[in-house]
């Protein structure tokens, strides 16, 4: 049961070929507390999420029978962090672009935190922060208002996507690229095989 | 005018919003010479496409009217590089995974050369390679025939593409995520505003 109605999200797991269904997370976006380190902020906000769809699983909430019927939930948070500061969905077309404005040119770093809970336990089998530098190249303005103005960035933590339109954006990655789009497959497919979850392809 | 008919290359210009049509080349599969460096290999094969078909559409060949309709010409070529051997597509779902196999956890090079060539210039405007180093987590061999089986391997230099189904291989990126897609877009756009084939967005 993926707890996010993100559409990459999605197409991560149809891509890999695995059976699943959506039930979104009925949090509030969470905030930073004092003095809390992005990764530990990302984290905190993954197993909140993974927490929310496990409890109104178990509960038979939503329509859902019960476990049987969604035996892991698996939550992903994802954010952008520029020099201690994490930069969250732009609020508007001039708060992207100042976004923009402020990456072009540096090195950021992005943290996709996962949290995979079965439904049946207590606490998750799976949970960890997968972090990816991502440079940027200084841009000219004309092109940061251009890519704004596609309307790409409004949805999307740092106002950008790496995939499609904003794909020109990065050039060069240090990491997994997927943990840029918002969920580290690799480490996701690796928590799924440690947690018993994937059957057939097992070696 | 883009000399291939790689969907995934048209894509990305589609992405950009880029205004394009495709006339693949018509050039045999280039062969490393002795000693040829994979760089150079791959700097010769785009090169060589370029050439095919701004010569083309320079002839006014192909129902294309002359150099007005299509101002330049872009050509790229992919390889994957080994311990120095260069994988190509693989011949067979077998070829495909046992080249898997063999990049199962280890760090790989991909290359991606591009090459610009306004139809009525004697030379390129812009010709470069763009490197970038992937690592592949140790996975089970099961896994890998499940991604086989899939039938995705078999088209793509290596035996996997990194988006779509294979996303979950690659573990690490070091470098442009596009330029292992098979087109480094932040340098194809770099060089199009270099050459002056970009208009509007331009600072």
């Amino acid at each position: 049961m993926l707890a996010s109605s993100s559409p990459r999200r999605q197409d991560f797991l149809r891509d890999l070929g695995l059976d699943f269904r959506v039930l979104p997370a009925l949090t509030e976006e969470a905030r930073p507390l004092p003095g809390e380190a992005p990764d530990a902020y990302a984290l905190r906000a993954a197993r909140s999420k993974a927490e929310n769809v496990r409890t109104r699983i178990a509960a038979g909430a939503e329509g859902f029978p019960g476990r049987a019927a969604a035996p892991l939930v698996l939550a992903a948070d994802t954010i952008v962090v520029l020099d201690g500061d994490i930069l969250g969905k732009p609020a508007s077309g001039a708060d992207a672009l100042a976004m923009l404005e402020r990456l072009a040119g540096l090195v950021h770093t992005v943290i996709t935190a996962c949290c995979l809970w079965p439904a049946e336990d207590r606490a998750p089998c799976a949970w960890f922060a997968d972090a990816a530098h991502v440079r940027f190249a200084p841009w000219p303005r004309g092109l940061l208002e251009a890519y704004t103005a596609t309307g790409d960035p409004l949805d999307k933590a740092g106002a950008y996507g790496i995939q499609g339109r904003g794909a020109f954006l990065a050039d060069r990655i240090e990491g997994s690229w997927s943990t840029v789009v918002g969920l580290p497959v690799s480490r996701v497919v690796r928590a799924l095989l440690d947690c018993g979850a994937l059957s057939g392809p097992r070696a």
